[in-house]
């Protein structure tokens, strides 16, 4: 069954008739499109897609099974006519359609058809992935270990944030990915900030450097974090370590099908919590990695989907301690029929990269 | 006069008391602040700023003259107090905010608060530069700049489309800048698709290669692009490559404080059409340049906005010949009180880089 039979399958539950994607990644998921202007409408019987003259051949390329129409550049006015007779309930993302665009749809699309808040439909199936996506999703994450092995075999001390993260990014673009995000590289007190941004300052010997790092390869991402040493560790900082290190793998046994996100993430926080640092663990356990770096599930403490087999997800325990430093470690794991798999192939053990 | 000034200076012209920013690329320009997750709401009397607590440090630091507060990191909930008394007309980004979220800003925002569609308002003000945005912007372009000379000295012929970006983003990169957009290094037949993506196809010699490229620096962008040759050239991409310079240059003779966008596009594309090339230049003349690469004002067929000093725009018409090959020359240009102002500093003459 293609992408686009499964949204149709979905609409029928939801007593829609068609939906309407306009989100770029929504539609590059389900019509293979990776041009930068293009909607979709999709449903029962209808799988229409519409670009603008820039995108045409591309389209015919890569977009199979849909009836191509080259619209205006404004290509909603392409909306004005092409529907199914009758009266018609077409859901649209409501998540991503801005008010103004909602408002110009309505004046173009005729008043037979009904406009329904539908966002969703299209996330929910990309959560769960297919194989060839997986194998994907793992090619990143082994490019991004490559890139971790290199810096091993380097120093950190005495590089500036800025040197050590242009360096990791110039490695996974001589591969032919790019960062799936902008990387971070936090050293000494700036570990403690979850989202630090890397700067000019000197990484010091004898503290914690916190790499958080993901490839985008072929359109799939990955993401893996890792902690290094540069030296002899205080005694907090040995410590945290330890803590979220076990606090990791103690979650990651409880990625399998079944599980709400906020059991899994309660079996790291649960850990955090007793030794004190709950306070110190301010985010997430983790989140799902697929076209998108942060897409569905997520592992949170608010989080009611349940895993099913063929979810990615991140598991990303960590303990900031203000002025002081943090430590954050993070695999990226397949759930299983049975349990799971970890994609991410960078030891764990707490390495020392003077 | 702070820009936040100036945008409660707008508000009292749409009949709104507040502005609501939740932008981020409208927040960065008003209160200066750069992370991922804040709002602010301005009005004559009101200067409030909300983020969540991984920026709060960040924000004490960039956003002066604010009352800075912390809300949860779903912050929208923040805004269910907080409002001065009374019945309020509060102006939104509806062309940003998506239809979910100002479904949720409805529930959460008192009922005494009506939400007005205002979109532009710090658009507008964005598209006419103080004299420290120019130089940031004049910065950037010469970084680019820096980066032609240096392929300039190099080779083109034999190196693949994606070789050579990967080279101009890498030298971007190394001079403490990123890319402001992909950068295009399209060359032969696919020099004529306006919007190609490099590829590992070599570069043939005696033919047009197309390079567009912008570096961002310090939140500014540049965007400049040449058509080099590889060699002798065929008559018909020597004779487009003429065209479009003289096209070119007679616009940007044409850009000073007064005309339309419309007026100057019109310019160039008139003596395209001339010369029998009118479907060859299928988009717009140029495009402001800012926070944003994509910003106020247009140059463009349906673009009615008059120039004002302070507008940052391209120039950049192009011939697009299907099959053989295309030309697209831009230049960025800051609109003065008197005329115009090139900052992009690389020559326009044909070079044959080999």
């Amino acid at each position: 069954m293609s992408r686009a039979d499964r949204v149709a399958e979905r609409l029928a539950e939801r007593e829609l008739d068609l939906l309407l994607i306009t989100d770029l990644v929504n539609l590059r998921y389900v019509t293979g499109f990776t041009g930068s202007n293009g909607m979709a409408v999709v449903g029962r019987d209808v799988r229409r897609f519409v670009t603008d003259f820039r995108y045409v051949e591309q389209a015919a390329q890569q977009v199979r099974d849909f009836d191509r129409e080259q619209g205006p550049q404004d290509f909603v006015t392409a909306l004005g006519d092409g529907w199914p007779d009758g009266e018609l309930r077409v859901g649209f993302e409501d998540q991503h359609v801005s008010v103004r665009s909602h408002g110009r749809l309505r004046e173009v699309i005729p008043d037979r058809v009904e406009l329904v808040p539908a966002g969703g439909i299209v996330e929910d199936l990309r959560a769960v992935k297919e194989p060839g996506e997986i194998e994907r999703i793992a090619a990143a994450a082994e490019l991004a270990d490559e890139v971790y092995g290199l810096l091993r075999e380097q120093r950190l001390a005495g590089r500036t944030e800025r040197e050590v993260a242009f360096a990791l990014e110039t490695e996974m673009r001589r591969r032919g990915a790019e960062p799936s995000f902008p990387s971070i590289v936090a050293s000494g007190p700036r570990g403690a900030l979850p989202h630090a941004v890397p700067t000019g300052e000197a990484i010091a010997p004898g503290t914690l450097v916190t790499l958080d790092i993901g490839a985008r390869l072929d359109g799939y991402c990955s993401d893996c974090t890792r902690t290094w040493a540069t030296g002899d560790l205080a005694d907090d900082l040995a410590q945290a370590y330890e803590l979220v290190a076990r606090a990791q793998a103690a979650a990651l046994a409880a990625v399998r099908p079944g599980p709400e996100g906020r059991e899994v993430d309660a079996v790291a926080r649960d850990i955090i919590e007793a030794a004190g640092h709950g306070e110190h663990f301010g985010h997430g356990l983790g989140h799902g990695v697929g076209l998108e770096v942060h897409e569905g599930p997520r592992l949170a403490r608010t989080a009611e989907t349940r895993l099913v087999a063929g979810n990615v997800v991140t598991v990303e325990p960590g303990v900031y301690l203000p002025g002081r430093g943090g430590v954050r470690i993070e695999d990226l794991v397949v759930v299983t029929g049975d349990g799971h798999r970890v994609v991410s192939g960078t030891t764990k053990e707490l390495l020392t990269v003077g």
